[in-house]
C-alpha cells in the first residue's frame, strides 16, 4: 500500500469517503436516468464508472475526446456531447450512441454530415453561450428531422444561476430559464429536456436529466453555495521553503484552474502562486518538508492539468487513477 | 502539408517568422552561456533544440520530468532545476549534468542524498517566493561545501520586477534585486550569478546568466512592456455558435491560463471564458466554421495544457511538435 507521504508533490488526491458520499447523495436525489453526470469535471473513466455503477449509464461530456474515451472503456449506452462541433466525423465513428448538442444550421448540417444520428436542439435559456434562440428551436428541429437526424429534445445549460450564492435567486433564474426551455421543447419534442448542473440539482423541476460534474469532487467556489457535497478534491503539495512571515509549496499555476481566483489552504492566507508554487502566510509556522492540501477553486480546469488522481483514506493511497479523458 | 484550417480546435499555433524572430533577438542580445533558457514557458524539447541549435547549451527548468526530458534529448550539457526539491532522487539518477537550487538545510540535505552533485544558493532578492535570507548565504554555501557539494555559485530571480510597466522603475527594481545578490554571491563564491528572466534580459548587468524563458512564445503580459519580441503564440479556435450581439468559439478555461485574466481576441471584446468556450462581441460579425486566434495573457500555464503544438507559417502547418515536457 502506498503511503500518502510517499507520494511525489504536488499530486491531486481525492478523498475516498467524501467521493462516495457525495456520489451517493446525489444518487439518492437523482436516481439512474435523472442524473447524466458531466465527466468534464472529472475526465476519468475510472471514476465514471462508479458513477454507472450507481444506475447513472448516460453521461454528458464536454469534447469528443471525452466521448470517445468513455465509448472506448465500455460505457457508451448514452453519450451527450452537450457542446456544438463543426466537424462529427470522430463523433459518427464511435461505436456507441452518440447524441450531439446543435444550435445553428451549419451544426446540423455537420453532424448529419459526419454520420451522427441523434441531436439535442441547444437552446439559450439565458446564459450568453451556445444555444439557438428559444424562437428558432422549432425551426432548427425540423431541419435536423429533414435531414434524417432523430432529435430527442432539447438542451439548456442554466449556467448563470448555477454560481448564484442567494438560493432564492437561483431558484428564481432555474426557474425562469426552464421556462423558456420548456417552451421550447413544446415546439421541438422529443423526451429529453437536458439542464442542469450541481447548482441546480435540486431546484430543477423541469429538466428531465440533469447534468451535474462538479458535485463529485466540488471545489471551494461551489462549497460557498451550502450544497450537501463535501470538497473531496485537494492538490497534496510539499512545503519547500520557508520564511518567516510566509512559506512556500510546490503547487502552482499549472497544478490549479485559477479563473475563480486563488486557491484555499486551511490555516493559512494565499498571497499569490506562481508557475509552481504558491506562496502562503500560515497562522502556525510550517516546517520545510511539511505536506499541506491546497483547494483548488474551480474543480474543472485544475483536473484537467493533472495525469492522474489518487484515491486516499486516512494516509493511505488506495487506488491511482488514470484522468484519461484530457485533451480534445 | 497540412492546412491550417484543417486543424481541429482548439490548437496551439506558433508562428514561425515571430518564433525566429524572438530567438534571434535574444540570442543576439545574450549569445552563448550568457542566456540559459528557461523550458518551463514552452515545455518542448524539439523548441529547446532550437535554441541549443543557436549556441545555448545550458537550460532551466521548473520541474524534475523538464529536467528528466531535456537530458533523454540529448540536452544535457548543463541542466539547471531552478526550484528546491525534497526528494532528488530522481535528479541524481539522470545521466546529465544536474545543478539543483538550494536554499535551507533540508533541501542541501536533499540534493545529497539523492546524488545531485552540484547546486546553486538561491537568494531572496524580494520576491517572496523561495530562496534563502541574503545574510544566510554564506552559511548554507559552507554547509553544502561540507556535505560534497560543489557550489557554483548564486541564484536569485526578480520576479518581482518582471512585468513592471514602467521601464524605469524596473531598471531599478533589478538594480535593487542585483545588488543583494552580488552581495550574497560574495560570501557564497562560484562562478554563476544565474537571474533574470525575458522582463529584465536588457537590464540585468549583473547575472553571468540571464534564464528568460517567455521571450520565445510571448504573451500578451509581457507585449505591454514593450519589448523586442512578438507575439508567437495564440490558440487557434473555431467560431461554433453567434447570436446577435455576441459570438461562442471553442477556447476555453482548459485551453489557457487564467491567472493574468481574460485572453484578448483581435477586433473584439471578449466577455467570459467557460471550460471549453469563449463568449466575446466581435466589432465585425463573424461566422459559424470561422476561425480566430486567440492570444493567451500567460504562456506558461496556457501551453502546459496542450499535448502538442503546431508550428506554422501563413495558412500552412510546416511541423507539430510534442509539449513532451508536461507534468512532473
Amino acid at each position: 500500500m502506498t503511503r500518502l507521504d510517499e507520494l511525489q508533490t504536488p499530486a491531486l488526491v481525492v478523498d475516498a469517503a467524501a467521493l462516495d458520499h457525495n456520489l451517493r447523495t446525489m444518487s439518492a436525489a437523482l436516481p439512474g436516468a435523472r442524473l447524466r453526470p458531466h465527466v468534464k469535471a472529472h475526465k476519468c473513466t475510472t471514476l465514471a464508472r462508479r458513477q454507472a455503477a450507481l444506475g447513472h449509464r448516460g453521461f454528458t461530456c464536454a469534447t469528443i475526446r471525452e466521448v470517445e474515451g468513455l465509448a472506448a472503456a465500455g460505457l457508451g449506452d448514452d453519450l451527450l456531447l452537450a457542446n456544438e462541433v463543426l466537424d462529427a466525423r470522430r463523433l459518427g465513428a464511435i461505436p456507441a450512441r452518440v447524441t450531439v448538442a446543435v444550435d445553428s444550421e451549419q451544426t446540423i448540417a455537420a453532424a448529419a454530415a459526419g454520420g451522427v444520428r441523434e441531436v439535442l436542439i441547444d437552446v439559450n435559456v439565458g446564459l450568453p453561450r451556445c444555444g439557438c434562440a428559444p424562437a428558432d428551436a422549432g425551426g432548427l428541429a425540423a431541419l435536423a428531422r429533414r435531414q434524417g437526424l432523430e432529435v430527442r429534445g432539447v438542451m439548456g445549460y442554466e449556467g448563470h444561476a448555477m454560481l448564484v450564492e442567494d438560493a432564492g435567486k437561483r431558484s428564481q433564474l432555474v426557474s425562469d430559464s426552464m421556462a423558456i426551455l420548456r417552451a421550447a421543447h413544446a415546439e421541438v419534442g422529443g423526451d429529453v429536456l437536458s439542464a442542469g448542473g450541481t447548482g441546480s440539482f435540486d431546484r430543477n423541476r423541469v429538466a428531465t436529466e440533469i447534468q451535474a460534474g462538479s458535485y463529485a469532487l466540488m471545489d471551494t467556489a461551489y462549497k460557498k453555495l451550502g450544497l450537501p457535497f463535501r470538497l473531496a478534491l485537494s492538490v497534496l503539495a510539499s512545503v519547500v521553503s520557508v520564511s518567516p512571515s510566509y512559506a512556500v509549496a510546490d503547487c502552482g499555476l499549472k497544478a490549479l484552474g485559477m479563473d475563480h481566483g486563488n486557491p484555499t489552504i486551511d490555516g493559512a492566507k494565499v498571497w499569490f502562486c506562481s508557475d509552481e508554487h504558491v506562496s502562503f502566510a500560515p497562522e502556525v509556522p510550517v516546517r520545510v518538508g511539511e505536506r499541506i492540501r491546497v483547494w483548488p477553486a474551480h474543480v474543472d480546469p485544475t483536473v484537467a492539468y493533472h495525469e492522474r488522481l489518487h484515491l486516499v483514506a486516512g494516509d493511505e493511497v488506495l487506488e491511482t487513477w488514470q484522468v484519461d479523458l484530457r485533451g480534445w
